[in-house]
């Protein structure tokens, strides 16, 4: 026998035209008689058969001599092969394949077509003679059907329709995000990361251009301005974009909230009717110039001056050091124009930060006199936007060019502010650029949401293979490792987002007395969401494997991108000593208004604790009711946070009594107080979910899932800080374990959910655009 | 007064020149006696000071009324800006900024330069007048100068020189490391990120080309073929590699580790020969094709078939299918040759997987006939590695081409070969291959050990500005938080290395009966340190914020290129699980071997720990010297190593005792066997770095704080599990406080040597390369 056969075979045409239906009697491993008599009783009548066919026949239908697992192996593969050669939308029939293997066999002559198209009906009988062939048979040899098949499959078996659970992540916002929607898969969309960043930068500039077109931008400016002074809508645009590219999002970000809201909520009127309309276009870019080289987290230390010039009723806007030069602003290289944040001089006194706007560029788009823009270069990621460096050489503006809002020079040259003490005025200011933290998580969360989506969906379509191909194969996802590695995300995933959705609501209906809460919690949850994102990136990266490092499955992007999130608009871990800074003073307030009686209410809440909580029954405590109750979780959260906060005040107090000066005992708790405020938003996005969940009602065709998913976020975060819990004699040792083994069983609950879970992201596939999750 | 001034001040020169004088004596935010005398006294007889400037002068003197916080922190600025005039790389004196600022505020006029210069002597008088100025106020003028200052010092403070600890790290390979080294700082390897990838291509393949010619690729072959037999000295080589660039570091892998690798274990002398000498010169470039799209981590279920054709001597090399296609092939789009891993069919029997060399390309790189190649693309890192995918199309090549140490056939064109188990055969041959394993982490560790170096050495020279200018200035480092985040790495980096230098030991002088136990090391050591990586260098990134987002300060490159070493050379998770094989198969056979008495002696141990390490008192004991100790720490490893393993064969023993079947059982269990590897895994980087420090010995310069490293790295870890410990009532709650607070103050007493540490690992700096760190 040669060896030079299509297909690569040593059979000849009869028997490869049997091996589909040989592979699937033996696909349990036994033949059975009913399957031998079939083979048997046909072999003798099929025209396509020789006598030394049948021989080989008789002899492989021998159930006391199953196939070598190399010969097997050798059929499913040619099966494969040859159904590979069919429509991917179907999967075909045990005798089709035959039929394609005979002809292959002989090297598809054509005058042999019509022979083998004729024994179709004999094969057929044959195969339906076989009795029921298991599932599993087909899944060996149509792989490629059968990953479409698993994942719709997966997604009908839900008990959850993810449209419903889209309607509830989506709230209010559904008509904007559907129109987002709508403009992100237009042609003009197309995804493309160019490798050259200017080229990328152009590209990004233009998918902005057209979002400002559409009045994606203006969302929160006033009527006037073509907007629909809608901050709510603005957030939900913001996070809807970060589906599709980050660069962009971000890049957006900085010309309509950074810049387009320096305006807005700096500005007075006549900078309104001056450049928000032409902002809200993109007809004239602008950026956000307060970060300094020297300055990262110290917006108060900057050292740009901006003195005014009564003579010529002009700013002097100067950067005295090097280390004075705007850093790392986005939109720099495209921009017309920028505000600036500097130190305000008047008749030779320090006013504090005030913004002034300064341009850059004239209309041939060459910097202006006075003006030094440098690029930063390549990026870890984002290279879509144009960060730059950027000096100015005593530039004089017109004085109408400081943003007075809060502070203004009369025509006398005199300053003035309605609100006098500096730093209250400092800080009333910054507070007018919190939307900043309120949206940026969105759309890390896009990104986290994104990510789970690709690798949720891998996980169901994609099946292991099994070292013995006569065994099942396994599913990714039904890997309890897996399950535990990608479930307990989503969870978080939806439990963030409410937490986010609650911070959005009160932003948006803020009074001037919320806004040191509202800061507090945008600065907590912002850290929270972008290292959620980091982290579950990272997961859903490894948990695919060498595929999720192809650049086209989008992990690439989606980490690089998103790294930068935990830094900017404040570094997380600064972030979070504020948060704790703020804990202290509300529990120190407490304390001061309601004297004695605070502490010993306070006291009382810890001896009740102990008593309802840490008596020796209930840290001991494993029933799974208990421990998927509210009672439990909320209290452990509470407790958590409450204890955390209380023992970093007495330990402050200890500190600052033993001689210490407050900064230097600040330094000393600085773990402690990171892990304090986390434990402050993880009580805040348990309670808001909770409430969320609650307020749908029982009746609601997620609520039954979406509980679910909240006792998995509360469980899994009690396992995550278990140690500590049980330092605290707050669980037993025994209630730890029963703790991850109610972790495991939520997991495997929620695994038949997952493809319905992520599906109600509501991420067009288009926008998901992963090959290995479509 | 104008505006228009240099320097952008409202100040007079007389004035100004006084400046730096006046910022030191308020620096401490009061005057004293002393400097309130001085300064006045001197006031009146200074030539450049008019009777407007004596007034402000005395104003400015008055302890009574310490300037505004914006003054002040003007005075910094204009003090910091003249700085900048000065050379870098020396501290001014505050009379030497006076000049500077006076002429200054004189428009830097050229007929006053003389004036000005001649006061230098009474404004040095004054400052000597104004008694110790305190080192922070020199800070707050001369950031640079203190940045660099710093870092030298931070590293001269240290107890231990970073060439004593190079010297540990090095050991007996330092020559090749040096030799290595050199190369890679010449001008022809200037690092350069292209952003194309075909250019970037280019460039690695140049680099990897040069390093043939010197010699580096060939250092683990035969000396007949250039080489030096040295397989340690080519890890090492190899692990040098990785500090210039990754991409770099994986192509020269698949050139000469993998490629030259195949042939020189697989193949037999005529294979030598004909290839070795010039792959080791990069003339031959070649591929490893094993991995297929269908079949990531089942290298025994491979499709793609060598049928022998007896009638031409020929092997028919064929992809039966889409999936069978070669996936991932580094080196795809520059080879000439490939080693196609196939299944090896003689006489229409298969023999298993064996690997054939196979043309790829001719002279002028045209893909021969039968063969198919295709790009993969961009990846998230290593956009310098050709990586492609490959199909064979029934390509012929001569029978001498399979390699067949292993496995031949003869010129009667029978299979033959000396192992007759074609399973064990199969492990036979994949052994020799393990080489990947033992090095590719060494490559990670220099990943991970450049980002350390960066973060550090960053830490120890940016200083955080405090928001009141009058606070002294904390140097990153110096918050506990950074050390937190950084020095417990550092010290793991260490411990970890040295359990990998043990495993090449063991690699390089192996005998074939230690082979499982060297596999299984490597697999859990690759497992362990490549996660290191990705966890430090991401810990290393948001550590230094924005500034580490550039991608001229490295850690972009480092993180995406390094992301895919926890996948590739065998995912990491399924990776874990054979080491968990591996300890369950010793733990059966121990028990095998010594029947009942090796359980009772199990047993007895167990009851022994129980006696001396889990009795109320011990799991409460919290003295610093006990949680030091070797015998707290090392026994608390075995501890968890030992249980882990042990309730898994009981977990698994109890599955499968109730029916379930073995696979299914594993499923169950998988958390638990990648547990279990882990503690063996820790547990080996313990023994093999106390075993190195102590072959030290106590008299060793670099000993102490190289124990000291150990005992964090101990601690640390334990930290990390101690809600498992605490669950297990190894320890105790209070205990595991204690740990924390013993980490907090390893990480404390280890900050001064932090410097000296990450100097250690010997990086040059060129090699090292981020602004942020030199």
């Amino acid at each position: 026998m040669g060896a030079e056969f299509q297909m690569n075979t040593q059979f000849s045409a009869g028997i490869q035209a049997m091996l589909p239906l040989l592979y699937a009697a033996w696909a349990d491993r036994h033949l059975n008689l009913k399957e031998i008599n079939a083979i048997r009783k046909r072999a003798a009548s099929l025209p396509f058969l020789d006598e030394t066919d049948k021989a080989v026949l008789l002899e492989w239908s021998d159930p006391a001599r199953p196939p070598e697992r190399e010969l097997f192996q050798q059929w499913q593969t040619m099966g494969r092969n040859a159904a590979e050669q069919l429509p991917e939308d179907r999967a075909a029939s045990l005798a089709e394949l035959g039929v394609i293997l005979g002809h292959a066999a002989e090297g598809n002559a054509e005058d042999r077509q019509q022979f083998w198209v004729d024994q179709l009906p004999v094969l057929t009988e044959l195969e339906l003679g076989l009795g029921g062939v298991e599932e599993t048979t087909y899944r060996g040899l149509f792989p490629l059907y059968d990953q479409r098949k698993k994942l719709t499959e997966s997604i009908e078996e839900a008990t959850v329709d993810p449209a419903a659970l889209q309607a509830v992540l989506d709230g209010k916002y559904a008509g904007t995000i559907a129109r987002v929607k709508e403009i992100l898969q237009r042609p003009s969309f197309e995804r493309n990361m160019l490798p050259v960043k200017e080229d990328f930068r152009e590209l990004v500039l233009a998918w902005c251009k057209e979002l400002g077109e559409e009045g994606i931008g203006a969302l929160a400016f006033d009527e006037e301005y073509g907007g629909e002074d809608d901050m709510g809508a603005y957030a939900a645009a913001f996070e809807t974009l970060g589906y599709h590219d980050l660069s962009m999002t971000i890049k957006f970000g900085v010309q309509f909230g950074l810049w387009g809201g320096a305006v807005a909520n700096l500005g007075t009127k006549r900078h309104h009717d001056k450049y928000l309309t032409a902002t809200g276009k993109l007809d004239l870019p602008g950026c956000f110039a307060m970060t300094e080289t020297g300055h990262g987290s110290n917006v108060r230390g900057l050292e740009t001056t901006a003195v005014y010039d009564h003579d010529t009723k002009e700013l002097i806007v100067h950067s005295p050091s090097v280390g004075a030069g705007k850093e790392y602003i986005g939109n720099a290289m495209h921009s017309k124009m920028a505000a600036v944040f500097c130190q305000l001089i008047v008749g030779g006194e320090s006013k504090g930060v005030h913004a002034v706007v300064v341009p850059l560029r004239d209309a041939e788009h060459n910097t202006l006199p006075g003006i030094r823009v440098e690029d930063n270069g390549y990026k870890l990621g984002l290279n879509g936007v144009d960060n730059g460096r950027i000096w100015f050489t005593r530039v004089r503006v017109p004085v109408e060019n400081l943003l007075d809002k809060f502070g203004g020079i009369s025509a006398e040259g005199t300053y003035h502010s309605e609100i006098e003490n500096p730093s209250r005025r400092f800080f009333t200011m910054l507070g007018t650029l919190v939307g900043g933290r309120v949206c940026v998580p969105r759309a890390g969360m896009s990104a986290a949401k994104s990510a789970l989506a690709i690798a949720v969906r891998y996980g169901l379509r994609r099946r292991q293979f099994a070292a013995d191909p006569l065994k099942a194969e396994t599913i990714i996802l039904d890997y309890p490792n897996q399950q535990r590695r990608l479930i307990p995300l989503v969870a978080k995933a939806y439990a963030t987002q409410f937490g986010l959705d609650y911070l959005l609501e009160r932003y948006v209906n803020r009074s001037e007395e919320d806004m040191r809460e509202i800061e507090a919690m945008a600065a907590g949850l912002k850290s929270y969401a972008t290292w959620f994102t980091t982290a579950a990136i990272q997961e859903c990266r490894e948990a695919t494997g060498g595929k999720g490092y192809l650049r086209e499955n989008r992990f690439a992007d989606l980490k690089a991108d998103s790294d930068i999130f935990t830094t900017f608009e404040g570094d997380n871990t600064v972030l979070m000593q504020l948060v704790a800074k703020s804990l202290l003073s509300d529990f120190k307030k407490s304390f001061k208004e309601d004297g004695n009686f605070a502490v010993l209410k306070y006291m009382g809440r810890r001896m009740t604790t102990i008593v309802t909580e840490q008596n020796p029954i209930s840290i001991r405590q494993t029933d799974r009711e208990h421990l998927t109750s509210r009672a439990f979780y909320q209290s452990a959260f509470e407790f958590r946070s409450r204890r955390l906060t209380s023992t970093l005040a007495q330990r402050l107090q200890a500190y600052i009594k033993g001689g210490m000066n407050s900064y230097e005992a600040g330094l000393r708790c600085q773990t402690h107080m990171i892990e304090a405020a986390e434990a402050y938003v993880e009580a805040l996005v348990l309670e808001k979910s909770l409430e969320r969940v609650d307020a749908l009602g029982k009746n609601h065709p997620t609520y039954a899932v979406l509980k679910k998913c909240v006792q998995l976020y509360a469980l899994h975060t009690i396992e995550g800080h278990r140690g500590w819990y049980l330092e605290s004699d707050y669980i037993a040792g025994n209630k730890s374990k029963a703790i991850r083994k109610a972790v495991d069983v939520l997991c495997a609950e929620l695994r038949p959910e997952a493809g319905a879970l992520v599906n109600g992201f509501g991420i067009p596939d288009k926008l998901l655009g992963a090959p290995i999750a479509l």
